[in-house]
């Protein structure tokens, strides 16, 4: 039974992981016969957003990790404590967590920052030749973990041209990619999906992850 | 297209709506072509349980339709403004939210109280011989809301004695189900699956979710 790393950024869509996803992401892997070990890193989120009104909660503060284990039943490991020998593969679903805690990428596109323990366990897991996955926004913390590490992939995020350029800024080449269809790096096992980047429905999202999550697996 | 009205009652298994049954529900719906119309009531939760400790978050205040919004992606309405005739059948997903929020069942059993929305939307449902879902925990908001009408309905909690003998003392007679399969009171239209209340996985809880669905689009 294959161990597979599930990296949460938090608990809803516009300030951490994306609910749908996560569980689709989680569901797949599972009906897959894997073993799924979810976790987040111990910080702040940048902000609260009140998702009934679209609008920042001002004064609000909540916990990446302690959010991110509503997802996951309370079963999670703060990814300050797992190691790449942990698991046979990783996979970042999408949500604006990814581009406002485990990076500030959306503040600050290309120029952003990245939390470190996001940094390292992405490194490590290219280095080690683990399969490693992200779907949505999350290709962007790959993007921005592998910069300046001479190691060159390709990822989607759908087909959002400022969102591309950004990546490309990064030195990471951007792929079109159909909401129910990937782009796979088979040098680098790096599989990405576009899911709510262009997705509409919860099938079309569930059927591009649904295939990312057996590519990944079939990389192992 | 039919529509099916999806009632949350917060976000998190422990304080809230059941992610995993939530999302699973609405995607189901979704795939077998329904339209899907997320709904939760206006108000604070009883409690805020930090998921990661499983303990109550002291002080904190949360509300159970702002906290819902995050599954619905925004896209959800306040109970007290959907009239039956706005959906073709209803379904609660699971969590501690449905006796804690919607009902406080988990506070005082049979002796609970119920939201009078809740109440509403469920007794015009039944009413409108129009189906009517329940998952996990969720049939006991459907006992107590048919409580001294007549309506003498047949549900699943799986095979929990002391929540089964609750069950029972509302008025509804309670049938043990394994987490694969759900129980239907073909009369009064009312479809019901154990889910997480007897599931170890999430694949588990799918099927027995994916059933219910199937079963309660059929009863349209």
């Amino acid at each position: 039974m294959p161990k597979i790393g599930v990296v949460l950024s938090g608990c809803g869509v516009f300030d951490g992981a994306e609910i749908h996803e996560a569980v689709l992401t989680l569901y797949f892997l599972q009906k897959s016969g894997a073993e799924t070990i979810c976790m987040a890193p111990d910080i702040e989120q940048l902000h609260v957003v009140d998702h009934l009104r679209g609008e920042v909660a001002a004064g609000e503060k909540r916990n990446v990790l302690t959010e991110a284990a509503r997802i996951a039943r309370g079963n999670i490991k703060n990814l300050a404590d797992v190691k790449v020998s942990d698991f046979d593969a990783l996979i970042f679903p999408g949500g604006f967590g990814n581009a406002k805690n485990l990076t500030d990428f959306a503040v600050k596109g290309a120029d952003c920052g990245i939390n470190p323990d996001v940094l390292r366990i992405v490194r490590e897991t290219v280095m080690a030749k683990k399969p490693l996955g992200a779907v949505c926004i999350a290709p962007v913390v790959i993007a921005k973990a592998l910069e300046g590490t001479g190691i060159k992939t390709s990822v989607t995020i759908g087909s959002d041209s400022d969102t591309a350029h950004a990546v490309e800024a990064l030195g990471t080449t951007h792929v079109n990619c159909p909401v129910k269809d990937f782009v796979a790096d088979e040098k680098n096992k790096i599989v990405t999906s576009p899911a709510y980047m262009l997705g509409r429905s919860i099938p079309e999202v569930a059927e591009g992850i649904e295939k990312t999550v057996h590519k990944l697996l079939a990389m192992i």
